[in-house]
């Protein structure tokens, strides 16, 4: 998943440095800054505790003066009360100070621990350190990558050239997250790139849609962190697209953020296994997400996949406790591609060779139909497993 | 916990025998027959799959003419079409002719595999065997507790005696479920017995409200079966009660409903450890309860407490993505009764030492304030073990 040259969207310099937040020596602090002002919008967490650079992002965006995106690993800044909100602010005056811009034009997000003050000398000494370092080839992209990884086993990268009509348009895209660790409440934070115009007006309507079928259509373990943000930025000048062009860059860029997306549920903490669950026929397409966010939560449904079990009592049950409506005489269930459950039936199959593709797979299909209607939604979800647990339960506070 | 001759009800009698449903060549049909037609309720899962005998139950409750309960284990009789409503009757009319009584004033209840045709052989044995072998001791009523069992470790009854005014009144109640088990989706089943007098206008109530303070509001792993029933039998003659003594009646019944929840927590699937979530300061009931189910169902939660970590932030933030509203500024948390958290500031405390305390404990204590408001709720749940996962991952459809 590494960026090339070819695929890098132009606009945007890099750098990904070690100021000593993590005691691991690991590097902890990343900038993206853009060669003149793009347009930006963000989509936050849902909780209803929500980090002090959470809050300060949501404030700046959607905006179409953006220059800058610092990133601490390390410490989450949350739970850190009015020192947090003034620390937060702090690093984007540090970064606009050294890159000559106003402080309103730069964005903070924070991963790590929760509840201790940032250590702002280190940051500062790691923004200066980064603003000299800032380069726009790819390995300044994958060092930007690598230094907001926290507990992540893999880097998560997506690059990627498309083509509307006459022109090309690149993507570059980074994600770090893989579950809840604490004390870190580990977080999802992603940055997507485009050198593709957009206006401000429809810059956050683009972002709300690319994340609505990726990020927010993947479970590692249900829990949403106070410090989750996705970014888009968007460098392109000139007209911004409308129309049918729009409509073309929507669809790409939405399976740019389910490929990021699912790198996420790829690296789940523990997980062996992935579930891509394919709801279909439900009323509308909350419904339908509803019950495939309800299957991909259940503990019954991911130790299933865990054990390769073909087990359609547990999805299909799953499914009938959601708060979503399914017609039970019309719901049909299919793993790996064979069907195994149809009108509300069970059908025989052969349970040892389905076992054995599930086992096989690395992703195991999951396409669940609960009525007629037109409501569709995919989901993806990692699978429960002894490490998970261990991973979770060592003390760790 | 079991029964003694002092405290079990007058006017029931109980049999508990083996009739070859499960390959184990354990008990599997439990009879309980009333010695004259008394009134009774019921409360059944929410699941949209619904089993053949839930489906009879509901409509055979409330009713003031109620004379049997029969109850299967091996065979959840769920998923089972046309058929399985026809063995569910079936098993009621057996139960009819036997004791001479209408079919309709006979109940049903199965638990274990679904999507397999009863064995109605078998069961009509089972239940001509049961119908002669009746009796109002002790020992019957285990015999009868134990028939409902399926994989729990232990058998879970409450039995007690209790005042109100000149009147003595006793309860004997009984339940099974440790989780959801593939392919058993394994189901809560509960009776609970009494010898006070309740009107047929007023048991369902009073047994509405004991379930919510109690059997919706314990968790082993959210998931809730096609075939969960919770029935009410009350054997009283003469005047019902009324007022303030069926105020009296229905605190004493929600104690005896939460002993008998809280068993199946402890029995929980792979649980060492199990959690009392307290929640206070909720707008109100409803919230606290949303509240208390959203951090019972944690997985990152439940291992904390595997780990014995008292990990304040994991908690509070499952409260925070929570569908109700919490006041982050006025949140407070207790762990063990040692306060960790406090008007949405964590403050220090010995982790070494509130951890020891965790693991001391069987049940933990997790109290949380979300506000000023008067909602409270009070909800059970079993930590997150590797032995839940490897229970529920072994290869077994």
């Amino acid at each position: 998943m590494d960026a090339t040259e070819d695929n890098l969207p132009a606009g945007f310099r890099f750098a990904g440095v070690t100021c000593g937040i993590k005691a691991s020596g690991k590097s902890d602090l990343s900038l993206i800054v853009t060669d003149h002002p793009v347009t930006a919008a963000g989509v936050y967490t849902k909780n209803q505790i929500v980090a002090a650079p959470v809050t300060l992002c949501r404030s700046r965006t959607p905006t179409n003066k953006l220059r800058a995106v610092v990133t601490n690993s390390g410490n989450a800044n949350a739970c850190t009360g009015d020192q947090g909100m003034a620390d937060a602010r702090s690093m984007c005056d540090e970064v606009a100070k050294r890159i000559g811009c106003d402080p309103e034009a730069v964005l903070v997000m924070s991963t790590g621990v929760i509840g201790r003050p940032l250590p702002m000398e280190k940051i500062t000494a790691g923004i200066d350190m980064a603003s000299k370092e800032l380069a726009s080839d790819p390995p300044a992209f994958v060092r930007a990558a690598e230094a907001i990884r926290t507990t992540d086993a893999e880097r998560k990268t997506v690059t990627r050239a498309i083509q509307i009509g006459q022109r090309t348009i690149k993507f570059a895209a980074m994600a770090k997250g893989a579950g809840m660790i604490a004390p870190n409440m580990a977080t999802m934070l992603a940055v997507m790139m485009t050198d593709a115009p957009l206006s401000a007006e429809s810059i956050k309507d683009v972002l709300t849609e690319a994340a609505d079928c990726s990020f927010n259509r993947v479970s590692v373990d249900g829990h949403t962190s106070t410090n989750d943000s996705l970014l888009l930025l968007a460098s392109g000048q000139g007209d911004p697209l409308v129309g049918d062009e729009l409509l073309q860059f929507q669809s790409h860029i939405n399976e740019v953020a389910i490929a990021l997306a699912k790198q996420l549920v790829e690296d789940g903490e523990g997980a062996v296994h992935t579930m891509w669950i394919q709801v279909r026929g439900a009323a509308n397409t909350d419904a339908a997400a509803t019950i495939a966010k309800t299957i991909a939560a259940s503990p019954l449904v991911k130790t299933a996949i865990t054990g390769g079990d073909p087990n359609w009592g547990r999805i299909v049950s799953a499914a009938g406790y959601s708060d979503a409506k399914i017609e039970p005489t019309k719901t049909s269930l299919k793993i790996c591609g064979e069907e195994i459950y149809r009108g509300g039936t069970p059908i025989p199959f052969d349970a040892k060779s389905l076992s054995a593709k599930m086992r096989a797979n690395k992703e195991v299909p999951i396409e669940l139909t609960v009525g007629e209607g037109a409501g569709a939604a995919d989901y993806w979800s990692s699978d429960l497993t002894c490490d998970y647990v261990r991973f979770n339960s060592e003390y760790t506070t």
